[in-house]
């Protein structure tokens, strides 16, 4: 990239909004190991200025990544071929508009301070990724984001009803708005879901709220088994229970945020279920709570019995992906789904390699969605078993009729594993289409889209993991 | 098209499957006035067949319409320019999975018929257009069909996990699969919802399920005057309430079935609105409902007592599109719908548009998703009115944000309008996607791609209106 360009784009977005030198560093990596450094970082404050910026570096050819809050878990954000990074950190125009039950938000918009607008109102913005607090709306939508309470709401694409995005080219489409129903054409919108970056750039989204409940019964159950913890969730969706939130942790996983848990819970047996129920009435909550606590029958369980009993379950919960990471041994997060009644199976499998292999590995799930986070801890000496016993997993998914990524994305780590979970010929078809929207491949070069089949050295081949 | 077609579609699907003479009558239509002529139905018995026609199609260059229950609103299976009519009636193979919260239909398979096999597992399928037993699934997910509970549960778009769908050249394409997660490449499976036959032929889906509420509350109140109600749903919304169903009817609407409403009920006052509450509970359902009935304050209120007493007050509100339809006079019914908060603004304007042109206008709208059906009904003196006031309709909509078609598609009816409701760029790109899938053009011609914005008369240009 020339000096030529970085000039330039100090004139489409001013100077202070173009980062050079050291402060490219916090633009490199995303929250896995993977870091590659831009030669520069816009900030563009709108729409109009990111359609400049997109035409600039398809007029140069010069490779454009769009970063949200840099969550991802996928190495999406990262720029693996160098060129600009586009921040959206100042597209942050956030309205409610409580009458028609909708949020028009900037894509930098942090999803935790959009649910916290909502709220302010009586609503509710559903999809809540454990990374709420530093996961952008923009990001979740280009990776179609999951998160704890999909059982009952669903996922990110169900909720966008609108967009404004900026093709390659610099054109800006204008796709949807705030309507709940719309039967009026192609829908492109929903392809600019969960394209990672790879289509274009999206600017502002219209997304769809709902009533926010304003009562919540909470539980944990134990379990001495994770196959019977696994078993007794299946059992409790097959008796017709859905509840807004039914997350699993194996014993590892409860280890680590033992300190966290209500006063008298311990991390002592092998797996727990928190499930939750949400409604407008707190009786039926709890009552309906109660009937899953004894469907599930647990070794132990614990009704939370105050607002702040609950507030510490789930911050259990939540901080388990912080300090799963922030550990001082390596460690290396999966995001796999299987149809839920081979949940049981898949996560029996995990629990195998484990023990064969002598390997910790902490795991929560989103079991209701048969959503499993298997995270592998290692030791340096056993690195070279990671990136075969990460393929042996999404091989078991793929086996199951599953998918290699349930919320996280394909990114680069798993994008070549594209080609064994959807055939040549519907990867042959994604080729086509990001060839129509981006010609000349500037939009986050190797993300998405397979370059050769998967394997069991994927891993050791992606920059940054040795 | 040759007699050489007809008889190596004979070949392909066998001899009785292949119809032609005084049989093609049953396929030129559909719910709208229009009517067209194929020169052959053809009726497939598996996905390898649809793919046979498909691709002996598309070397001959012969059209290609496929045909669900043939209940469409906007022409869209009616075959405009001749050629094939694909019927999915016999792609009914049907198998529900409770264990994974899943349906596979074919396409072919009518909606009702596929909850009612959703309820056997005590599951249900959420979306339920008011022609639920006369719509197939595959036409339901062509059109993104809606309904009277997507209120709280979504569209059909909401529901589609996975499908099977023939190409133009014939080439068979398996998308997604049974899982409520999935965040694994471009998300082709979406296009094709809302396609309506002009992308692809779908022969077989995997559709979301969900617990079937065991209880339900309804109740019936009624308005002084259609604004009145309007106001009132709004405020209902407003306050945090989010009914499973708001139904809107006015007066003439009321009149159709007025035979039907339980014991006691008249249709005397100028709007009703029909509330339902479900749930698993029967005390909270009938509690929230009693709170809603409230909010609504109306004139007067019906809450049912029984099961009986609501089945007729649901029976009454399916049975009007077949009633209005039925009429001897003359009719056109629309389908547009506006954020939620200027659904009091639309009704009013619909309402003037009639009192100053003195045609009854029979409406009834889901209106908490902001979506109204007026009926323009006429004698043979009004018919040259009613193509600029149908079309006056649809710029309201338009002018108040939103669309000319919220859960019938664009058909060959209002394709004209997506000019005005998308703009030329956005049209633009719906040309480019035809054009790489089905670049003979085969597919469905004259349907959902516009030809010309659309205008006062766009109405009298359709074939079969006088």
């Amino acid at each position: 990239m020339t000096e030529d360009v970085t000039a330039r784009l100090r004139e489409l977005v001013g100077e202070r909004n173009v980062l050079t030198g050291d402060e490219l560093a916090d633009y490199s990596h995303d929250e896995t190991f993977m870091d590659s450094r831009p030669a520069v970082v816009v900030r563009p404050g709108s729409t109009d200025e990111v359609a400049a910026v997109a035409a600039l570096c398809n007029e140069t050819r010069t490779p454009l990544t769009t970063r949200g809050g840099g969550s991802g878990l996928a190495g999406g954000p990262v720029p693996l071929a160098g060129g600009v990074v586009l921040s959206t950190e100042r597209l942050t125009d956030l309205r409610i508009v409580p009458e028609d039950l909708v949020a028009f938000s900037g894509t930098g918009v942090m999803v935790a301070d959009l649910d916290a607008a909502a709220a302010e109102q009586g609503l509710l913005y559903p999809p809540d990724p454990s990374s709420i607090a530093i996961s952008t709306i923009g990001g979740n939508v280009a990776c179609n984001a999951g998160g704890l309470r999909c059982l009952a709401y669903g996922v990110t694409a169900d909720y966008v009803l609108g967009m404004t995005v900026v093709l390659a080219d610099g054109t800006v489409l204008r796709l949807g708005g705030p309507l709940r129903k719309r039967a009026s054409g192609y829908r492109l919108l929903s392809l600019f879901v969960g394209s990672e970056g790879t289509l274009g750039v999206i600017t502002e989204v219209v997304l769809k709220l709902v009533p926010r409940p304003r009562h919540h019964a909470t539980a944990m159950i134990t379990f001495d088994s994770i196959e019977g913890a696994a078993e007794a969730a299946r059992r409790l969706l097959g008796r017709g229970y859905l509840p807004t939130a039914l997350e699993l942790m194996n014993r590892p996983a409860m280890e680590l945020v033992a300190d966290l848990l209500p006063p008298g819970m311990k991390a002592d047996r092998e797996a727990a279920l928190l499930v939750e129920r949400d409604g407008s009435d707190a009786d039926f909550c709890l009552q309906e709570l109660a009937e899953m606590v004894e469907i599930l029958d647990g070794a132990e369980d614990r009704v939370a019995q105050s607002p702040n009993e609950r507030a510490r379950l789930w911050e259990a919960r939540r901080a388990y992906g912080k300090r799963v990471r922030a550990q001082r041994k390596n460690v290396f997060g999966e995001d796999v789904a299987v149809p839920i009644s081979k949940m049981p199976e898949l996560i029996h499998r995990i629990s195998e390699l484990g023990r064969q292999h002598d390997l910790t590995i902490p795991a929560v799930a989103h079991i209701g969605d048969g959503n499993v986070h298997p995270a592998f801890v290692f030791d340096d000496s056993q690195r070279s078993l990671i990136s075969p016993l990460a393929a042996q997993v999404f091989r078991d998914a793929l086996e199951l009729g599953g998918t290699v990524s349930a919320e996280h994305g394909l990114g680069a780590l798993k994008r070549d594993f594209a080609f064994q979970e959807h055939g040549e010929a519907v990867v042959g078809w994604w080729h086509r289409l990001k060839d129509m929207f981006d010609p000349n491949g500037i939009l986050n070069p190797h993300k998405l889209l397979p370059e050769a089949p998967g394997d069991d050295g994927f891993l050791d081949r992606q920059p940054g993991w040795r």
